[in-house]
């Protein structure tokens, strides 16, 4: 279970695509690791929120070979005393700001071996003075590409140590017939996610989904419901989600993130 | 004309950036093909215009060399019994669903050879389980990856077929004396481009071009109005787009996708 | 101090990303340089706005390494008779049309070797017709592909010229006691990027920033200020830039691109 670093490096940043931030980031990269193959994974994310770019890339970065260097640069702490993560995985390694984003994103794994910056690492690698305002450019970036060039090894990174995490995303709450949960994040086809694990669900025989003053059934796919009509599913992910057939459940069911769901068992009146 | 892969893999979907659904696709490929070079077309078209993605990947797929292959996956029926469709032509392929993506992209073409996908290959190839909502990450990019290292050959993807085409894209109606269309989209720009493609102007010795009540010269080059005033030319994908100079006609001209382009020989007054 | 191309290529346009022109643009460059390394600057530049791709370039090229070519192509100019302008420095090419950009991302750069395009040369590469709309395509990438690739040398280019620059980004003015300049542009944070030079501060010993009614003090990070509050901070470009702590000073300080930002020395009443 080393790490064996293959050159894959993903990003996730907060930074957008209209200005050359994350290019910039590349750059630095590329100029240590020409062998570099770099994957986006979001860059537009809410800004400053770590534990949403935990959550995708908690979603994400299993679906990367053995060797991969997950980089997460959403740093509202830039240029303050926060701490530097390094988090090691699967044979996989994931680097960020110590600000909960990789606790989130790690939520659940087994077998991570935390590791905390050296601060006197950056000096020691001759990274030079660091920007108050860009460490994705000055310190990421770099650090990134040494592990991923495996001329830095995860143990020369720093000492072993927990990471922070200052605001975890609420979780669910499961009792005898019922599980609550809420919507974290609305995707970019308005499906509403909630933070409820299918696993949660073992035992309730026929689940209802109250979402608001929507009840509807578990179904197996958006396809179930007519066109226009709300529909619950489990997703890709395992969690179960609100959607609208061919439309927006953001825009059609007056709900969004940090709204309530309860799922317990249902006969009677549904929708979907 | 056999397809010889080349490792070359574009991506077009509507899943937009914002969320890591593409960067999960790439982990997928680059899983099974570390040496795969990935080329993002476009994933912000509007969510589930499988019609719209097939205009513009017909736009680009021919700027591309033999041995790629262009994946596809805007999928609004993911996870019901729709089909998969590839296709062979000039020696690239194309992956997509089989919801009219492909026919649309590969209109006009001639030598395509069209296949389905065998029902029983995802199982014999070990995919596992398929979620019902993300097969662009369980299904597409697996299949992706093992058509574009070779280790499967599209003749082993699953039988002849044509595919079915169930919304196309309006077409230019030609008389001897005019042709009418319409505005397919409106780009970045707010160009709004028309499904008149140049060769129908044929025998029209003065084309002149109606918009709503704006009347145009089919012009050389956007530089060739004012500032500010509106033009009509043949673009470089050799369509009729209406242009506004330094500006956006979708703003300007009070028209957008849908509306009706007529052109016929022209005299007298015309702005542009 | 010669060009020894690698194969790296960075893209910057104002194309966005919802059309595939961008990956258009990767095909035809990949069909020549199948090894080329492509990485996105920023696609999302103002239509239209040379002067800040220009900007945005300049903050960006020196993070790559030597044998990097940069094209550039936000050209509103397209299909007229603008020029085609490359620059050599830093042992890295920038090429992009003649219309300011360049000048605007190398100003203040030392030893630029100025050349234009040859206008013969694109039929003797054997380029075909250029369409009228999308040099990008069939001018700027093919170009860049045999740049990169080591095909075509600078010095067969075409001659060396100068540069115009219609349209220059304003310029700070420095007096004896302060230092007057304004915001260029607001970035995804809702920071506002000035174009002050942290270099003109000095000898003023405790400066103080006013920005409209706000007087701030110049502070050397996001987190001297409590969450809400305004801050000046000398950014990772090293320009003077207003932000709003875990907010954006776009959004709170009603102003933007076009302010009047003024310098001085400070005692007195001061926010942040």
């Amino acid at each position: 279970m080393v790490f064996a670093p293959t050159g894959l490096v993903t990003l996730t940043t907060d930074f957008g695509l209209a200005e050359p931030f994350v290019g910039i980031m590349k750059g630095r990269i590329l100029g240590r690791l020409p062998s570099a193959r770099i994957v986006d994974l979001s860059h537009g994310l809410p800004a400053g929120r770590s534990d949403l770019a935990g959550f995708w890339l908690g979603q994400a970065w299993r679906d990367f070979p053995a060797g991969t260097l997950h980089l997460a640069v959403v740093d509202p702490g830039v240029g303050t005393a926060r701490g530097v993560t390094l988090a090691e995985c699967g044979r996989q390694l994931l680097l960020a700001p110590d600000n909960g984003l990789l606790p989130e994103a790690l939520r659940g794994s087994a077998g991570v071996a935390w590791r905390t910056l050296d601060p006197g690492l950056p000096d020691r690698l001759g990274l030079g003075r660091l920007s108050r305002t860009f460490h994705g450019r000055d310190l990421f970036a770099p650090l990134a590409a040494l592990l991923a060039a495996g001329e830095l090894e995860p143990a020369d990174f720093g000492p072993r140590a927990s990471a922070v995490d200052p605001r975890p995303l609420p979780r669910p709450c499961r009792t005898d017939d019922q599980v609550q949960g809420e919507i974290l994040v609305a995707d970019r086809f308005g499906n509403l996610i909630s933070n409820i694990d299918a696993g949660l669900l073992r035992g309730l025989d026929s689940p209802g989904v109250a979402l608001g003053a929507h009840d509807l059934l578990l179904a197996p796919t958006y396809g179930a419901a007519d066109p226009g009509q709300p529909v619950a599913v489990v997703n890709a992910f395992g969690l179960v989600e609100i959607a609208v057939r061919d439309g927006s459940a953001l825009d059609a069911l007056g709900a969004g993130p940090g709204a309530t769901v309860v799922i317990r068992n249902c006969g009677g009146h549904t929708e979907g």
